[in-house]
């Protein structure tokens, strides 16, 4: 059971320069905590609630930051992808290519993320349960790559709100795929805003803390320097100047955690 | 308030014969009732449960089937889109583009859907309000094409379970657009049977009736002569056999519930 | 199979003079269209979000009037019981006695409506699948009353919020009992306004419509003269003046629902 | 905030012998670990599924084996009362007075309760939004006391499922009054075997965890030395041999979350 690991950083990348800062502000509070650090970050918002939300940089402006992001600061890197084209030219830079919730079941992504040889991490659908999610590994190992993570971010509980099933953790964990807890769109309300989705990052830690206390390998924490002015899921991300506090309480559950499993 | 449209056929396009038996059997029995037939089937089921279930002829082996459709049987035709891309290439033979429910905030896929010029149809996500639909047909609308068309088919209750709000047949009629139950999908049990979805037939005419009762533009209902060997939504398929029984009900219904709306 | 019955009044009894006011307009109603009528009230509204909300007049002040309702007007009446001791007195004057939906499973309070030998309604709870309603159903027939009627209410569905599951109505008529559709209630949104439970009317003849064209023994709808101003359940009652047109609906709606049933 | 408090025992009481032995070893147990410790176990389960079902010992025998086990080995007890008689002599002998859930909302039994002047404990209902628990904890002090504790125990999610969001503990948290988690109930399936309710005994120190690291004042969990031959119950309870490894990581887990809230 190796320690937790840190998969971080904001939702969009909004521009070179502010990919680099968070990058490297993230890299100084991992390297403070001895907690291994992913970068992560979206160059494309694909399924936005409405169609004037910012969308991203999109794939070609964003693969040159990312290469950047590794190069410079040596930190590996995660992002998700929402059809099969897009999986080789990213897997070309990107480290760890994440299939989002809704695409969770759509083969041809899952087959073409898993033929780059890259890790994959699959978020698990608001829609399904988590004993399914060895399905969907299954067609990842099938595709000839082991290399599979596996996320919850929430399940979808009546109208416009998700809700966290602790359980789903160590259900995930029996395919021995690493699985990763997403404290931010577990706090999403999905659409709640109207036009736009809500989301209550006063949640954050206490989903995290209950996560990392069952046991994961991971956790995914967006976060932003000014969330409210973030172009999307602002109402969820943390501050950048709160997470060095949450991650120190995160690693001292996940010491005492990982010295027993919760699960018989 | 227009009398209630068809959408039928088999889960997937199996054999251009089966096609053509299947529209054929549907068209006469469409005819003896006077009821407007769009045939339903799928070139692709791209999101199987499992990697080793079958997923159709796909895209370039079923065009020509469903040119032969209309040509010979003058029946306008139906079918799935899973990435942009295939969007052109359908809407020249297929004339309803059908954005399936996980897909339904792909933002690229609605677009590029939208911008053929047919009619797209949307079937709502298993985990959106139908409130947050409106959002979706806007991006329709916005990428230039009003002809869009709404899908009921369950929304998440638990796990491996979907339950049908009726509720959301008039919130959805308040975008203007027409508003179709999907009675097949909605009594299926998402990854029911472990390693495929499960479904339960019985309850198609439940539904149904209960939705025609509250007042719809049209029911889809996938049919197959012998569901129990369907390679896929065989448990929740109606017999072709019992589709004259179960239509002729519906529509009497309907034309009792289009003397007056339900909802005030 | 009968044509469908009604189950009708004010959620509470407010006073002598507005009970039989009502009672006597919704006997008029039923006349018109040759409806069965039970006239329903609660003497006691024992779960009220807030303990400052008007609870009603209390069994003792009630029972004259539920025994005048029968007298002068010939209707019989139904009421809730909330605990073993009120059933006998209640018996002794009123029909039907009801289970409200959070007891539905408290044993004592069943045999004690039981043992009466009144007809016995049982409201599923919120939190309980259709089929469990056979254990309740034997809880009342294995105390030597099978008397029995079942009435969906809606289920829970995330926070504030119920869904009405139509399967359940034929799966609880797998009993044998007769179901009745609450329409009332399965608008309710439960604690939807802080301190007192929210609903929306506007859906009543919705999921009314619904569950009278899968097929119900009768339908249950709580009415008031004023309903904003009504002491409890004001936002989910219909208008009495708006009951006999859509009564007269659900009526055609049975008589076509009731040629066929929906299920095999 | 107070060290994690411990709130356990067998589900029902099975006899005078069975009750002393548990309440020893338990008493033993918690000295061992320097945990406060109130002996919990119902006179008589008044909503079994089926009529059929073992109740328990009863009001009347039971009342001097609690005082028995306060006497003897000086433990607080805690027990459920149904209805609003047995309050006070229930309150004679016993400590704590805990509503069930289902009837978490009935006045008169809270008020019945409260007036007891004894520490009531209020399960949360399957059906209720952690933020309408305030509306309950205040019929409590409105009837002048405020010793007021509330439990999660898991909320509806679909059918025969329950679902426990961790954000409850610190919603419920902001009435004031100390947070209980419920380890046991909150992993039961609800009627899931038929005729009785089922439940997953493994996923109880996951639970558990989870909600110690969140924040809780005390964790309620039962347990049997041979749960599967306890007469209720049994598939959730905790083998008593297990108890206290899994008592003493909830004490280091309670230790960490205690030096800083989860919550802003």
């Amino acid at each position: 059971r190796l320690p937790l690991a840190l998969i971080a950083g904001p939702c969009q990348m909004e521009s070179r320069e502010h990919a680099l800062e968070m990058a490297s502000a993230l890299k100084e509070i991992a390297g403070r905590l001895g907690i291994g650090l992913v970068y992560k970050t979206s160059f494309d918002k694909a399924n936005r609630t409405s169609l004037n939300a910012q969308r991203g940089m999109g794939l070609a402006a964003a693969m040159p930051v990312f290469a950047e992001i590794k190069e410079r600061l040596g930190l590996p890197t995660l992002t998700d992808v929402h059809d099969a084209e897009q999986c080789a030219p990213v897997a070309e830079v990107v480290d760890i290519l994440q299939i989002p919730a809704f695409l969770c079941r759509q083969t041809d992504l899952l087959i073409a993320a898993a033929r780059t040889g890259r890790v994959v991490n699959v978020k698990k659908g608001q829609f399904l349960a988590p004993w399914d999610m060895k399905n969907v590994a299954a067609k990842l190992i099938g595709a000839g790559n082991p290399n599979v993570m596996l996320t919850e971010r929430g399940a979808s509980f009546g109208y416009n709100t998700l809700v966290s099933d602790m359980r789903a953790l160590p259900i995930m964990a029996e395919t021995g795929a690493p699985v990763i807890f997403d404290a931010t769109h577990s706090v999403q309300q999905p659409g709640g805003q109207g036009t736009s989705s809500g989301g209550d990052r006063r949640m954050v830690p206490v989903l995290a803390r209950a996560a990392v206390a069952v046991g994961v390998a991971g956790v995914f924490i967006e976060t932003h320097q000014d969330p409210d002015r973030a172009p999307s899921d602002g109402p969820n991300m943390v501050r950048l100047d709160e997470m060095e506090a949450l991650l120190a309480e995160l690693i001292a559950f996940d010491r005492l955690a990982k010295q027993r499993p919760a699960a018989a």
